[in-house]
């Protein structure tokens, strides 16, 4: 089996980092290969511009979507983005790496989700959630955050945080059809000690070790919709 | 009063930046100041990196929410955040024109609220929400989905789009104590014909001239929670 971490972080110190090798040495030690796509390393271009088709449907107006699967069916993508393309084709298994920047992703990595969930692979179409492009694949968060657990959750103070990572989760992953765990969140890293962050990573390894038994999340199915997306049953 | 548009498309020629000359337009014909940072335009830098704080306060392991701070006290920020952020001072409006990608902004997008959205001026500690460092100010999205409006609701296939968005009009613009109007989402637009294209402009002005009149979004406030952010009156 094959594992893909997608790794953000611009501390290389980082308990991110951190729980990033522990991974890897988690993964292997179970015999996948891995391969790791460690962003700020790598210096990676997250703008999604005209410079990432070789050659381009309509040089003289760019829609992103529409040149991102011209440059698929023609081998014309940039090559930093064909790489990453290949690495997604060849995993069982994507984790994403990252701090919760503003209830999201860091740019850097919101902008490898932009350039490589390429149209006409990873979706297109009706081809999303359960018809998505990359079906059969798994996909989990492994993620930090500011703030402390009672922050999050009904009538606390921002809200659940399975809503604020919905757009990650269902709008990134399972839209192009991964198969979404449940995602490990570690909360007020930036404040533990030692000790406390001990305790955290050996409940990373725990989820690890779980992850098979994991109940994934649930996701829109296509069946529930007619061919132009209205819903088959109205909502009551 | 001042109005700061944040743009961030990669067509010049595109519905964004057309809905962009428009609220430029129509602000300088009602006497206000307009600056627009063109983020695509600036080629501006998305990556949080150490590259961004001329002194540190940690030279050894960036934390970088604790940089931003070091570096705004000290006039140590790079010129290209100092730079936005002295417009984020100036603006008494915010409009950030953008077309969604994976249900959030596009990355480069991103990176301008990682990056100038600065702790110690923005937020800090619990100058948050209604205590944040941008209260009295204003702010709105101006955006365009490829969906239609039908995909977007109770029972439709994506959910609520005010779910989708909450990362960003609560997450990034509520958390910095921002009064978040209602945003204008165009739909389908890749899709659409000029007449249709003309109606949801016609539409997008009708919004901008009544923007005083429309209620802010609820967010919460720290009125609610005591000084370790737990609720006042627990969740029912």
């Amino acid at each position: 089996m094959n594992l893909l971490i997608v790794h953000a972080h611009n501390e290389p110190q980082s308990f991110v980092a951190s729980m990033k090798d522990l991974t890897v040495k988690h993964f292997e030690q179970a015999g996948w290969q891995v391969q790791v796509s460690d962003l700020h390393a790598m210096g990676f271009n997250p703008v999604a511009s005209a410079a990432d088709f070789g050659s381009r449907q309509k040089p003289d107006y760019l829609t992103y979507a529409l040149e991102q699967r011209h440059a698929y069916q023609n081998q014309a993508l940039a090559p930093d983005i064909a790489a990453e393309v290949e690495k997604v084709k060849w995993a069982d298994l994507i984790i994403f790496s990252f701090p919760v920047y503003w209830y999201s992703m860091p740019a850097i990595l919101k902008g490898w989700v932009d350039r490589v969930f390429i149209s006409g692979y990873c979706y297109g179409g009706t081809r999303i959630y359960d018809r998505g492009g990359l079906k059969g694949k798994r996909a989990m968060l492994a993620t930090s955050l500011g703030g402390q657990p009672h922050m999050f959750g009904p009538g606390a103070v921002h809200g659940e945080l399975e809503t604020l990572l919905k757009p990650i989760q269902q709008g990134m992953l399972g839209y192009v059809g991964l198969t979404v765990l449940p995602p490990f969140v570690a909360y007020h890293v930036p404040y533990l000690k030692a000790p406390e962050r001990e305790q955290i990573m050996q409940a990373y390894q725990q989820h690890l070790h779980q992850l098979d038994s994991l109940t994934p999340l649930t996701m829109p199915s296509l069946n529930d919709y007619d061919a132009t997306m209205h819903p088959l049953q109205p909502a009551s």
